[in-house]
């Protein structure tokens, strides 16, 4: 039968569950991948477990969020998590090399490897042919720990593209014209493959957009053939000899079919503050904007910011924009250097940062109250910026960089110059040394340098029999991680303590959450939720720390599929309308019953419950491990229930 | 009479006073420098004075400090201060350029005139043979508004320089002996005036280095003939017209001589937390260290980072060892990545940041609790990183070089290499462009960008007849105004705003501070400090703050000149105690009475005052317009008083 590459890849790593879309499987992970404001809880998690090195090879821990040390607490969280690296077997690529995805696909990754990471983006290594999910941090903890991820079988949806890009279109414009078809839920428990003759123009890090993008619309992961192209992008980091070629069969059939011809597209935008209010540029061309931010995940390559340069080359950008240059790392950086168009950047007026995801997660570079931000990254979540009232557009490198020079938003092509076309260089700086690789297992485990921010977690309560509590939050659609637990360099610090993090919980959204939440301890108390709740980020602190503060149900209209599997890993129970139409008629005070959880749980399907006496049915999608997990009031407990049964085996 | 270049520059800009050292003197400021921080409040006060255009040409606000936007703050204040710029006159040198001592020096900087700047480093312009000083906010609003600028006629000590600086050792090593001679308020009143054979191989950035910390010396100013070697720094920027030859009479005698033999140096460090605290790099070496910190206005030449990119070229720093490169200028910038100085450093392993101040004032690059900073920066006062526990080292680039290369402090003569003797490319990139001139008056004057967070000054009440107030702290020697109001990413944002600036005052002295003054509220209170209480940075918050929680009187041991100058500004009286053992027998809580205030200030020289009914002496150095100016409860009342009579002057 000819098979997607996405099947083949699934096929490969297969170590339970039927591969029937929907279904719960479980997958075997060869990598993993850690970043530092989600790593260092992991970190905690694989000692609190008792892992001694990590099963996963290469698992590679990142510096790349918390980069602006405005005191002590993220320096010294550098030194816990290279201390941990060194404890449990893992890589420690330091501050200043850059952000983890491009890094990895530049120096681990591997076509044909799973790879597990705890952040949302780790999905842009399926541009080198990778099964690349991101999870919560739980989840990579267990998979680095040997245990396979869980996750239900995804949809695959064949994405067809041919032809060629125009001038001034680049693959940030594919990405935005699929989210303008199919919005942030879009591809929700969705495998996004593609393929056909459009992909051999796109180069391995314009495939890095598309897949890392591919989260914005709620992709599972995005595969792409390993291919040519791919084989090239190895070549020139000197490792030729981890290609292998990968492509599905010819005429395979896909669960969903999707076309795009790449000719037809012209520069687009997305409007404040969602990835999916795409419109064309020149439909808002000449408002005025106060930054053009380049960089960041979703736009990492040489070319995104090369070509930048050759816009602006002998030029000055307007007075009133700040330009902001994130080269994505520390490779992409020396050979803008090299290829002089990083001197370009700056007698042009732009302002350069290290290589790190910066203000893309509000670690600086932060806009003016009310003014327009043109941006690389690939959201645009309000506030996330680090401004509150921000206003934040999503567009291509193309269009950042004419709306600069202009001072006001501007469609590439209007500008009066011929396209510059710009090809990576064929050998970029490589050097082993800039990762500090873990230690023989025969050197012993140096201990952990901990911090009065990075303290133990506390244990969790089982679930109950019966749940009787008030809805204390009410939100509508769309609510992400984000909203949740906030970044931003303000917060992003306090990562690793769950209980100062929880200070900042839903505080753009409503600062009353946090008192009534304490004030009904542990009592306990219900949040109520719209469409596609906790999109974005992975973090998983947006499910532990709520659950910390009592949270004990989520209801829902739906949920986005990493959050949704976070809330049980934690012992807080995802549960969804079973007419949305219900979503209408809760308010913050009312009290929700349920009784014989357990039993309710086990028979799946409806869950009965009630609303200040009201009935209310309720649904849920838990497979049985979620639910034994949920009983048990979380992961930690549920392995350390398993753990006394697995001393009992004889060896 | 032979004159020193220094009563030359003081004669040429003298309109009020005798040149009787200690007397006070009134100079005309030809130039004014602002930096960001304390800009925005000069910005507010020049709108209050309903100053239409100021008279200093060319004036110049630079965007230096507050580069790390993790909010609107910032930013907004970035536009706030540019909207300043054009309605006042003023240049405006934005967000990327660099730090303004050394950008004044490449732009704007010209021999012979005077400059007055709100920032303690305004000296640095001293290196171009510029009279150049470093000034409270509020005096430079008046000097902007076409008042002299006040000070005591410094001593001038003539520093003779001879030899040449041996292999491994640099300008900083210079000033680091000086303030092992001398400590951090040797030259307090002082104008450093360098002379002598010596000066011939140091470039004009390594008389950079020296002139911007001899501020840490407590120096007026420092001053340099403007030479040959002037000449070539002002033609690599395009500016040879603006040359002029300046230099002391042959023969000329100084209040005070020093000598120093350059050819005797060695490499020096100074060790946590003060300036002065210097030893020999050999002393120390192998001690471990976290970080090395290379730029600021501290050290902030081509050379200063070349030299960094030559030791480091083709190796690895230490894995465990942070090296932060801040280039200083935009144009720096630009000549280490044409001179393939900027490959090298990236290429070792080293954290590239963006031109301006950043962790030198605490904006970032915070080390670790407790470890090690090797910094090229000007000050080392406790906490000043950003981490309250901090260990900064201040050193050469030589020193912070080698010792990121071997992960040890490291003596540079121990390494195995020659020493890399860098020069600078004789022509440096100059584009105007960079910065943004004030507009032609007849364009009319646009209005501020105001926002919430630049408030207008309260108003002051006068100084009343008799004090009786109690003692809420009291403090030892050396007690900085970074103390007395901390910088660091949290609080810098906030100076704009005396209201919420307040919260901090004194927090790493005493926390209990700010309680205890606001419970007293308009009752008023007394702070004791020690020795040269104030040094350090030139912030008139340090004295307007205080004083809008109450602060009536600081009785010390002696004062750092602009903090002394900048507490009668805002009403505060500088007494100082007639016998500096009376220090020992005050404690916080008791009460200090002083009658008679105006007769006894007018009478000049003693105090009489007690201290719960004992009696103590205190003096005060305030002229005639000090206390008429501490009379009217600050400058700003004082220039309203005076503002009605010239009304009534017939025109």
């Amino acid at each position: 039968m000819a098979d997607s590459l996405s099947h083949k890849l699934i096929r490969e790593h297969l170590v339970g569950g039927e591969m029937v879309p929907g279904e719960e499987i479980a997958l075997r992970m060869d990598q993993a991948l850690l970043q530092d404001i989600l790593g260092t809880l992991v970190m905690l998690e694989l000692d609190a477990m008792g892992i001694e090195r990590v099963a996963t090879s290469p698992s590679v821990q990142y510096i790349d969020h918390t980069l602006i040390q405005q005191d002590n607490i993220n320096a010294d969280a550098h030194l816990f998590l290279k201390s941990a690296c060194q404890r449990l077997g893992v890589w420690y690529s330091g501050p200043g090399n850059g952000i983890s995805h491009p890094v990895h696909m530049e120096r681990f990754g591997i076509p044909g490897q799973s790879l597990v990471g705890c952040d949302s983006h780790t999905t842009a290594a399926g541009a080198l042919g990778m099964l690349a999910i991101g999870a919560g941090g739980i989840e990579v903890a267990m998979a680095m720990a040997g245990e396979p991820l869980y996750l239900p079988m995804p949809t695959i949806v064949g994405i067809h593209l041919e032809g060629e890009l125009p001038d001034w279109v680049s693959a940030k414009d594919v990405i935005l014209e699929l989210l303008r078809r199919h919005g942030v839920a879009g591809a929700k428990n969705c495998i996004l493959e593609y393929h056909g003759p459009g992909l051999a123009a796109l180069d391995a890090m314009d495939r890095h957009v598309l897949a890392n993008m591919g989260t914005e619309m709620g992709a599972t992961a995005s595969v792409f053939p390993s291919d040519e192209v791919t084989r090239a992008f190895l070549a020139s980091r000197g490792r030729e000899a981890d290609w292998r070629a990968l492509a599905a069969d010819p005429g395979c059939r896909y669960d969903r079919h999707e076309h795009l011809d790449l000719s037809t597209l012209e520069p687009l935008i997305a409007l404040p503050s969602s990835p999916d209010r795409v419109v064309p540029v020149a439909e808002i061309a000449g408002e005025p904007l106060y930054q053009a931010y380049i960089g960041s995940s979703g736009n990492p390559g040489y070319r995104d910011i090369a070509v930048v340069a050759e816009i602006v080359w002998g030029k000055r950008v307007a007075d009133d924009v700040s330009l902001d240059i994130n080269p994505a790392t520390r490779q992409v950086l020396s050979a803008l250097i090299h290829e002089g168009h990083l001197a370009a950047l700056v007698e042009a007026g732009a302002r350069l940062h290290q290589p790190g995801c910066n203000g893309c997660i509000g670690m600086g570079q932060a806009p003016a109250a009310g003014r327009n931000s043109l941006r690389t990254v690939p959201r645009n979540f309000p506030g996330r910026s680090g401004t509150r009232e921000d206003s934040v557009f999503l567009c291509s490198p193309e269009t950042a960089a004419a709306s600069a020079l202009n001072g006001v938003i501007t469609d590439p092509r209007t500008l009066d110059m011929a396209y510059p076309r710009v090809r990576e260089p064929v050998h970029m700086a490589v050097n082993d040394d800039w990762f500090v690789p873990p230690p023989p297992p025969a050197l012993g485990r140096p201990p952990l340098l901990a911090t009065d921010n990075t303290p133990p977690l506390p244990a969790l309560s089982p679930l109950p029999e019966r749940i009787a509590a008030p809805i204390l939050l009410k939100v509508g659609d769309n609510v992400s991680t984000d909203d949740i637990m906030p970044a931003g360099a303000r917060v992003l610090p306090l990562w690793s303590n769950v209980f100062a993090s929880a200070e900042h919980l839903f505080e753009a959204v409503d600062p009353g959450y946090v008192d009534r939440a304490r004030a009904q301890g542990e009592a306990g108390h219900v949040i109520v939720g719209g469409a596609n709740y906790g999109q974005g980020s992975s973090r998983e602190n947006a499910a532990l720390v709520p659950r910390l503060l009592g949270l004990q149900v989520v209801v829902a209209k739906g949920f986005a599929r990493i959050h949704w599997q976070n809330l049980p890993c934690f012992g807080v129970l995802p549960l969804t309308f079973a007419d949305p139409a219900d979503h209408e008629r809760l308010t913050e005070g009312q009290t929700l019953v349920i009784d014989d959880l357990p039993a309710q749980l086990a028979a799946g399907g409806e869950i009965r419950a009630s609303v200040d006496g009201v009935p209310l049915t309720l649904t849920h999608e838990l497979s049985p491990r979620q639910v034994a997990i949920l009983a048990a009031g979380g992961v930690i407990n549920w392995l350390r229930r398993r753990q006394p049964d697995t001393e009992e085996t004889p060896a």
